[in-house]
């Protein structure tokens, strides 16, 4: 997708309407046009990022510390909020629908109409083992996959 | 809960069996040992931080920048990973379970077994308007509310 294309790129660049809570020279946050729950809002990157791996780091962390004060801010609010859902899906597999990344801050409540199944695949202890072995190899062989100091 | 009665904490402790995939002065990441797809992990902050509020800002960018490199391992290492799912659950009612945050890096493909139900609540543009300005009035009475410069 062309970045002018981008509904988030557009709200960027001011050219579409949207109900904007935060801004700074990295993020923005918005309202959810379709809210699971009032006061459903989303963090993104002002600098056009595809998928959670084409975000630079720096701008990542800041979407976590921003995601945070908003959901300080909603309980303060008035909002009904009793607890938050972050949630962020990267890739069709995912259910990822912008492909411009995306971090939810949902309120939540009993009884609010979010669900979700997620239940144990049934791996052993073994398999588990497996997978850890497997990513730290990956961590080894791939110098690129540090943090910056 | 006492911290010495926390899971994690004990795991942080190095007096509880986990498979460690990452650990830095901040945070710990290790595999969830109930996967819902094989290479699920959970990043945590080795501080007892029980809620998303109680996590020293640093330490959630920290966790953030780290659940990144992971999904790009994961991608690389051989498991299966056609897209990721970021979720962190904040309270009960937001299902959290155990009361140490954690921020689930979980490996989505279709047909994994996670869904999720997250319908849109019927507010109305009004509504979302309504909520824009309680968050933007706490945003402006509360002046913790600010980001570390």
């Amino acid at each position: 997708m062309k970045q002018m294309e981008c509904v988030f790129c557009g709200i960027v660049a001011g050219a579409a309407e949207a109900e904007i809570i935060w801004e700074d020279d990295l993020v923005l946050a918005l309202m959810d046009a379709k809210p699971i729950t009032d006061g459903h809002a989303l963090v993104i990157p002002k600098q056009h990022s595809a998928g959670l791996a084409d975000i630079v780091p720096s701008v990542a962390s800041r979407m976590m510390e921003v995601a945070q004060v908003i959901a300080t801010a909603v309980k303060e609010s008035g909002i009904r909020c009793e607890g938050i859902t972050l949630h962020l899906a990267d890739g069709e597999a995912a259910s990822q629908d912008v492909f411009h990344s995306h971090l939810h801050v949902i309120p939540r409540f009993p009884g609010d109409g979010f669900r979700m199944e997620a239940p144990w695949n049934g791996s052993s202890w073994d398999l588990v083992k497996q997978s850890a072995s497997l990513i730290r190899a990956t961590f080894e062989k791939t110098e690129g996959l540090r943090l910056e100091p």
